[in-house]
């Protein structure tokens, strides 16, 4: 089965919006086994509409389309793919009774544009929008299939997934199966040279590296006629890859390194206070993403000057007089002096400079040292780090979450 | 000047990238005034390329590509495009020593395939790329235009600016100019209810209201042969938007609440300390996002336990027995104890249940209490917010910075 993503919408055209649902649309298809050779963009125009059609019907039997199901004038999709496969559009009660219930519930009485959109050719699949007023459709003739589906992708994605999925899945004799690994602390290109001569040999599974903002992940990827069989797949190939990468896989699938640190933490009821300079807030707030921290986080400190280093955590005067606050000794005396004052197992510091002012030939903007208190030793690491102020914060977040990871990994 | 946007890649359609180049390209060409009316995307493969460029050429006089200029064989872009028009590729010299020299410092030689990207027909204009080793170019016959440019954004972006724009201004007879409102505490609706009657009348400019994750934003445009006629025309709607939404404007163009109230702190010289339960840090580290912000930010802190709240900011006992730490009595003690602790102007507080467990009938998961001290007074505002654990905390954090932000504009 040959597909093309057709997206409807002049927005689109004039660079307002991202078109993310053709990403959306493409990776969803190609788990399904279904190849997209084609996407595109037509704006809310009939005769482009029509031709983007036609072009697409020459190559491939079914066309997904995306937004133009409004209630006004300017939504033509539904009506021009019915009209397109020689279909009338009826009154779809059900459909009716949903929208004039939407309206009620706010104290109000649909338009006849608003009544337009419970139209439909009388043997159209009609796909329910919980998520908003227009429903989408499969709409088909003897060769020819059109999925219309509204715009926004919170009505788009459910009903993609709740309606579409299982049509579809029924053509297809074959299913895609990712597994994604997520790597951190090894560069693209360092990776894709460990697993190099893996990737060189694939045929099924596929293997392919992504390198994200700060992670890298991997993706396995197996064709199979069943999810069992895909798995069995994928099991050989993870295990060889996991040897090569060991402890920099941090976790799989949708999760995040905070995530992961988060759970190890509270699993293993290590507490953790963190003292930042630089970062200014944002190691903490990054470990509060993860919901069930409050068990072990007890207090955070943002000792965003010389004077509340030494008044909130006990730094040295001499310390910062003698190597300054963006140095390994203070990155040191603030992670042990926040474990002190929360009286935590776990202490983390960071201290840097971020810029894009501040830098000097001795301590250039991006130079940045974090600390780690962990039962009674303290180390260092020093970073220096490229980008602009907000990478840095971020690349100095990331790399000490890691490093804490790594740290109490073998802690039971 | 009509245009069309091809992107070039297999990943695309894979849907392992979401294709942004297409709507930066789209937003830059409808601001050149050029007619964007069909966008898409084909993989990288020969006869597929070749009937896209034949396509969107009934339709255009001009077509810009992205993706496939790479030094491998799948990358065609370049070859076809030439191939389409009539053209030779012959060895350009400079192209070649750039490769050559970019190659040298990183210590290597460039392969064959690198020096293949040095090829190009004698009568195009090459593009350099000091970004990347693929050069773009404009080929051109008779009648059509090829644009080509490379895929990555950091290297197709600066090219674009660099190279595109001025080639193509002189085709154009008139441009779009853009003015940005930002507007934060009037929801998109109700902003739009405002507005209605300046967007029903509008022809030129037009005004065009788009929801952001936490603000809204108004974007004023403007038809005009030259950036000053497109100023006068943009600058009384601006009044009148203006004298409507009064102080819910708080900035113009690329900028952020943080960055704005950063700078009235600074300017304002209102030294600021945080204490923060729910948002983790949150409010400390989007602050710090302000580059000068060190000037004024005196220090934070993340009071995440009852504990602390007592121990570092002096919240006392009775209040959190009585009252609980989600609180009014909690958010004022708490903005008092860290404005107190850290000597400074304004000290601002937040508590709250950001979810997903924790919340109770009375106390239901996105309830917030913040609080401001600014010179002796405490304010606290209530909230209720709606949305996911990382929503509460972002809605809580811009609630808080923009609530700042009104209290202090009018201190001199």
């Amino acid at each position: 089965m040959k597909a093309e993503i057709i997206s409807i919408g002049t927005e689109i055209l004039l660079g307002d919006i991202v078109n993310t649902n053709a990403q959306f649309l493409s990776k969803e298809l190609a788990n399904l086994g279904i190849d997209v050779y084609h996407q595109s963009v037509v704006g809310d125009n009939e005769e482009r509409i029509l031709k983007a059609f036609n072009d697409a019907f020459k190559n491939c039997d079914l066309i997904i389309t995306t937004g133009g199901l409004g209630p006004t004038k300017d939504d033509l999709t539904k009506e021009l793919a019915a009209k397109y496969l020689g279909k009338e559009l009826v009154l779809h009660k059900p459909s009716l009774d949903y929208i004039e219930d939407y309206f009620k519930k706010l104290g109000k009485i649909p338009s006849d544009s608003n009544r337009k959109q419970a139209y439909f050719p009388n043997d159209a699949i009609v796909m329910d929008n919980p998520n908003g007023t227009a429903p989408g459709a499969i709409i088909k003739n003897e060769q020819k299939t059109i999925i219309v589906l509204p715009g926004p992708p919170k009505e788009m994605k459910p009903m993609f997934n709740n309606f579409v999925v299982p049509y579809l899945i029924k053509f297809t004799n074959s299913i895609l199966v990712s597994k994604t690994l997520r790597v951190f602390g090894v560069g693209e290109s360092s990776m894709e040279k460990v697993v190099e001569d893996l990737i060189e040999n694939q045929t099924n599974p596929t293997i392919a590296p992504y390198a994200k903002d700060v992670d890298v992940i991997l993706r396995i990827t197996a064709k199979a006629k069943d999810k069992e069989e895909a798995d069995k797949l994928i099991k050989p190939l993870e295990f060889e890859i996991r040897k090569r990468l060991g402890d920099n896989i941090y976790g799989e699938g949708e999760t995040t390194l905070e995530d992961i640190l988060g759970e190890m933490l509270v699993n293993k009821k290590l507490t953790i206070a963190t003292a930042e300079s630089c970062t200014g807030g944002m190691v903490a707030s990054t470990l509060i993403n993860y919901p069930g921290i409050s068990d072990v986080f007890k207090e955070g400190i943002i000792t965003y000057s010389n004077e509340s280093k030494m008044k909130m955590i006990g730094v040295k005067q001499e310390t910062l007089n003698n190597f300054g606050a963006v140095s390994k000794e203070t990155a040191k005396e603030m992670a042990e002096g926040i474990a002190k004052l929360a009286n935590t197992k776990i202490g983390v510091s960071t201290t840097g400079i971020a810029g894009p002012s501040g830098g000097t030939k001795e301590k250039p903007v991006g130079l940045v040292y974090a600390g780690l208190y962990i039962n009674g030793e303290v180390k260092v690491k020093k970073f220096n780090f490229e980008g602009n102020r907000q990478k840095i914060r971020i690349r100095t977040v990331m790399n000490v979450l890691d490093w804490i990871r790594r740290e109490i990994q073998n802690i039971k």
